[in-house]
């Protein structure tokens, strides 16, 4: 738990919504420990871990004498409590559009390609192609989204809720060979927000529990 | 597309997400148009569907010149425009718990046992079982977070984000069967809310597009 201004980040190196959340803490300069919580070898399952985040997911943040879960739910939370760099636009129609094209991640393509729902196919070529489809079925729609809202990154120029999704999944996209040549805004959006050190740091081969074949490829 | 002061909801009676929606409005008085896409027969995968939203997905609001979708970015936003029935706390910690509820429905139980995912599954015997298998693992965490933050709702007692997202997936949980002796307090507090007059009016069974056989059951 979180006592003074301590903030404990409950994680796992390649879960896309522990990454989203790391993003997060970095581009609001806030500084965190992390607990990692092996999802490979079932540490969210354990009495212990439930004890902390009843939910049995990761990520969760104790923060403010509080532990929240819901990646989401804590960046809002950030943006409300941290608002010097703010992840919303100020306008509601901005706000709208954003939290639009964050929820297309993670609502319509982070749940159905995470390791529980990947576990029960039965090879890794059906693994695959489960992740293609539902990845390119959701980014073809994002990809006429950012049509019209697009700047440097997702939402004009500055870095929004959409990119700390949008990040996370095309990362995953390209573990399961997902086709990027149909998406060149979200390629070149993604590219960009690469290069930022809030970004860097937060990536999934750069954490303490990334296994030493992966890290820093 | 919305002109002038009309809002036009695109949706389907038993889509979860059009129901979440269509509480909201009922809850905010906001008078609405119901155009249907109807799911059963491929009409979000029109052209005709996808020119207004190009997810594909119901459901979507055209209001006040803009079309959005995406339940939850629908809801925030007609909560920070129609600010007059709140949705959320006013304080940080407590909106950070009420999204937090919000979304381990909206997360971790809607995107995967909704259609798209069971067409997948082979016979209704497998469907079922996937259901009731999703639904009580979020069931579970939910009803230890309910233990600590319910009133005679999922928050205290007024009703929130996290209400508009339970009733529907509750709803749903029936449809296939779930056991919810498990969840005394997800099953009160949903008890309570179906009495609500803006929850009855958005139910699945009382929409222009119901079936005749569906109708006020």
């Amino acid at each position: 738990m979180s006592q003074n201004n301590e903030v404990t980040l409950y994680g796992y190196f390649r879960s896309s919504c522990s990454y989203r959340t790391r993003i997060a803490l970095n581009i609001k300069n806030i500084p965190y420990k992390q607990h990692i919580v092996s999802l490979i070898k079932g540490e969210h399952k354990t009495p212990e871990y439930q004890a902390i985040q009843p939910l049995g997911m990761v990520p969760a943040l104790a923060i403010d004498g509080e532990v929240i879960s819901q990646s989401m739910a804590i960046i809002e939370y950030l943006d409300e409590t941290r608002p010097d760099v703010p992840l919303l636009p100020s306008d509601p129609k901005g706000r709208a559009k954003v939290r639009e094209i964050a929820y297309a991640v993670a609502m319509d393509i982070q749940p159905v390609t995470n390791m529980r729902i990947l576990q029960t196919l039965e090879d890794d070529k059906k693994k695959a192609e489960w992740v293609q489809k539902m990845t390119s079925h959701g980014f073809k729609g994002i990809e006429t989204l950012l049509a019209k809202t697009a700047g440097k990154y997702c939402y004009g120029d500055s870095i929004t809720l959409a990119d700390l999704a949008l990040v996370p999944q095309v990362y995953n996209a390209a573990r399961f060979n997902v086709d990027m040549t149909p998406y060149p805004i979200i390629s070149r959006v993604n590219a960009a927000l690469l290069e930022h050190p809030a970004f860097k740091a937060a990536h999934p081969h750069a954490q303490p529990d990334t296994p030493e074949e992966l890290r820093n490829k």
